[in-house]
């Protein structure tokens, strides 16, 4: 089996590969490429899109899967055994989508992307509807080939698309804890005097926040000789290839924060990838990749708001903070800093969410995605659901669509099943914090004084070398001891507000 | 005959569009990619590089370009013919060549570039000979696969696969003129004092250098919604798509003038390119391309030393310039500047030599390359015969090999056959130039308004716009009205210099 194995690996370089290829192609195009190049550049990415997912679907990587899942896998590594599910993953899934149903999905959401874009700058969702009807159908035949006629919800199949082996139910019970918790802690922190924040928009230089970014990039050791920063418009982070990690990011002038926490985040997303290590055999493989989306968020989400938020990073280094802001900071302590940049207030729009009221947003999506692929909600009637479900959730009634159901790109594109990914790398980043902090209890201390070595060497270890060699809830259980459970992450909000707000 | 010719040009524009992909890949390896991603990348371009020449030499391409050259051609329009020509050619050269020399050539031509960077800057001639060794032996073979035994030199094939049509014999012809007249031109020059140019060694900012660059891509109507400019170590032009050409240049704070030069010359190319305009059917194919290297060198030339370094072009423009450039132009004149950047004194190092001495170092290349592919020069023996030839050329001898025989990277990297299209641009361009003036006799006037619009639209309309539907003889006379005469070239250095050396 040994030679089949070779084999399959070998061919799975080359779709890798290409989708590191396929990955420069994009990154290009949203950092430096000239407008009027558009067109082709969709040609490309399609182009090298459709060599690798003729390779994935060959029939010789099939007949290799075939041979060597038949053997039973008894003289496998695990390592090896993990390659085997991965792969066979991708390419089962890419053998069950008809060419047909990908051609008509591609083509919907390239529509549907265009008309929300319009739609959403008119707030009008009446002009919105058709295209969101024809992906919504079109997803359901998706979730409908994926899952064969076995599965109970259409919605599972989507799910499990971003978070393996998550499912409506497991999601549903996680959420509705966390809704619970969610709600009256708003509830204390709303019962006292709000934080000031304004000097969080005072000007500051793109130039400046600039230095800034590169200074985060380093302090979170953040390999540049293997990673890069550009601008854009929605900063992402992205894999050209495994030693080519690139994050991005933009500068407000007049909201400096913004392009500080989405360096810290879009790193965290980048350590991640920079430090998945499956072994010499398995470099540049499907192993080579994230356990999940989800996962994924916690890194981000981890550097960014557990990190990034908190009182002990910012004190060895607010000084220099101050100092490089300038004027934007000048006659700012760091309490006061650190008050603000934790805020939480409700708000309409989820990009702009605090922590406490991010997860009640993804809920209000998740609740409302899985009605409209059950068939329960109408499209037609998305504006009113999501309009009473605001109310419910956030005590806010958006005026408008556009601050409403037509605020976010991801129905548009077809990423249902998406955005639980959101909430679930909140609670995995306070449940991995909570076990590094069991093996390392003086944690903050060594935060506090300059020390972030510590935490990545152990994030490293439990979660960025596996990479995809181990599935999400697999991975939560070996690292922490136990199934994902929200508490920790409740447990860790009501810490740090009560702190903040003084309850 | 239509279905066979619409498969060929949707097959061909696959490999085309495969070669922008490598354009990206190569772009992004000069410019912005981390220097660890480096090995992953030379895979890329490899892979990409593979796909492209598995479909050229592919049996469908071979039996439909059999099929229609079977036909006679008799009812195809001139530019269907002249893609089938142009298809035809690169297919049977990727063909003749067998892969096992593909690949040799491929590491012979990675290690001996190594090499070559490594004795270069020990100026070892030695270490590097028995890599070049190899490289023209490789070279060789190359030569005899492509011209099978019937060629009666191994040089021609090479010349070919640079400049279609073109033999050592034509060019030994050519040049043999040439460098009668430059020396000649030379010696004149010599004999009269010597021109001012110290204060183009004034210190200037990268950032104005950059700002001075980007005013010159404007003034030369460089449409920068298909391209843009970055800074390398070593400037070139490149083609992403046919709406995306890209040009680089680099800032020498001590050397403004290199940067202004470079951005006209690389614009000069990327006006060629982006010109280019085969037709709707043919968009995007083997016919949307330059018709030559030299032709190419005679647009990036034009642009850089006949309208650049011209009084005619700076009249309007020196006030501006010399604001932008500040201090390294204060107190310099536009007589004074005009004279500086025209300055003519051999030098050992051909890309920093003026446009008399340019010729000269082409002239060396040519007759020794020519000679050590024939064999009748020893590698061992290039750096005697150097030496010899600098000094019966340009009246200097080389301190050492370093700015002798190891100056360029040409033959480290197998490129034969590519030096004489430097000097035979200069030839097409003065050429060019005097049939553009028969036709606009007050050229010269419209310059000096500022009016640069009617040269580049009598540059597109016979010279950009057919792209390769001419071979380059068949373009120089078609635009000219006679075969390539040098005489044109020496014309314009005579009075440009008579002029600069008062004469």
């Amino acid at each position: 089996m040994r030679k089949e194995l070779s084999r399959l690996i070998e061919l799975d370089r080359e779709i890798v590969l290409l989708a590191h290829i396929q990955a420069l192609l994009s990154w290009d195009q949203e950092t430096y490429m000239p407008p009027k190049a558009v067109d082709e550049r969709s040609e490309q990415i399609a182009f090298v899109e459709g060599l690798a997912h003729e390779r994935l679907v060959s029939k010789e990587i099939g007949e290799l899967l075939g041979a060597l899942g038949s053997t039973g896998g008894a003289d496998l590594a695990p390592s090896e055994a993990a390659f085997l599910r991965v792969l066979r993953r991708a390419h089962d899934r890419a053998v069950k989508l008809p060419a047909e149903l990908v051609a008509d999905l591609a083509r919907a959401t390239t529509l549907g992307q265009a008309a929300w874009v319009e739609a959403r700058s008119r707030s009008d969702f009446a002009a919105f509807a058709p295209y969101l009807e024809r992906i919504v159908e079109l997803e359901r035949r998706q979730a409908a080939c994926l899952s064969g006629a076995a599965s109970d919800s259409a919605y599972d199949a989507l799910l499990d698309l971003f978070e393996p082996g998550s499912t409506e139910a497991s999601i549903r019970a996680v959420f509705g804890d966390l809704r619970r918790e969610l709600v009256a802690l708003l509830g204390k922190i709303q019962s006292r005097p709000q934080v000031e924040d304004s000097f969080l928009r005072r000007p500051c230089a793109a130039e400046r926040q600039a230095t800034i970014s590169s200074w985060l990039m380093g302090l979170l050791a953040y390999d540049t000789s293997r990673g890069r920063l550009d601008t854009v418009a929605h900063p992402f982070t992205t894999t050209l290839g495994v030693d080519d990690v690139r994050i991005t990011t933009r500068y407000l002038e007049d909201c400096f924060g913004s392009s500080v926490f989405s360096t810290i985040h879009e790193t965290g997303h980048a350590l991640y990838e920079l430090g998945i290590a499956p072994g010499a055999e398995f470099v540049r493989t499907h192993l080579h990749d994230a356990a999940s989306m989800a996962v994924h968020e916690s890194q981000s989400r981890m550097w960014e708001n557990m990190v990034g938020r908190s009182a002990a990073f910012w004190r060895p280094n607010y000084a220099k903070l101050s100092e490089l802001a300038a004027d934007a900071l000048a006659g700012v302590g760091l309490e006061a800093f650190v008050r603000a940049i934790n805020k939480v207030e409700p708000s309409l729009i989820r990009t702009e969410a605090d922590e406490v009221t991010y997860g009640l947003h993804i809920i209000l999506r998740f609740e409302l995605e899985s009605e409209l692929i059950s068939g329960r909600l109408a499209v037609r009637d998305l504006p009113s659901a999501w309009k009473a479900k605001t109310g419910e959730l956030l005590g806010l009634v958006p005026p408008d669509d556009a601050r409403g159901c037509l605020q976010d790109v991801h129905w548009s594109a077809g990423l249902f099943g998406y955005f639980p990914s959101y909430a679930l790398g909140n609670l995995y980043a306070a449940q991995f914090w909570a076990a590094m902090e069991k093996e390392t209890p003086d944690l903050e201390e060594r935060i506090e004084s300059g020390d972030l070595a510590s935490l990545l060497a152990w994030l490293r270890r439990g979660i960025h070398q596996p990479g995809a060699a181990c599935l999400p809830g697999e991975l939560v259980r070996r690292v922490t001891g136990s199934a994902l459970d929200p508490r920790h992450f409740v447990r860790y909000l009501n810490e740090k507000y009560s702190r903040v707000y003084g309850f």
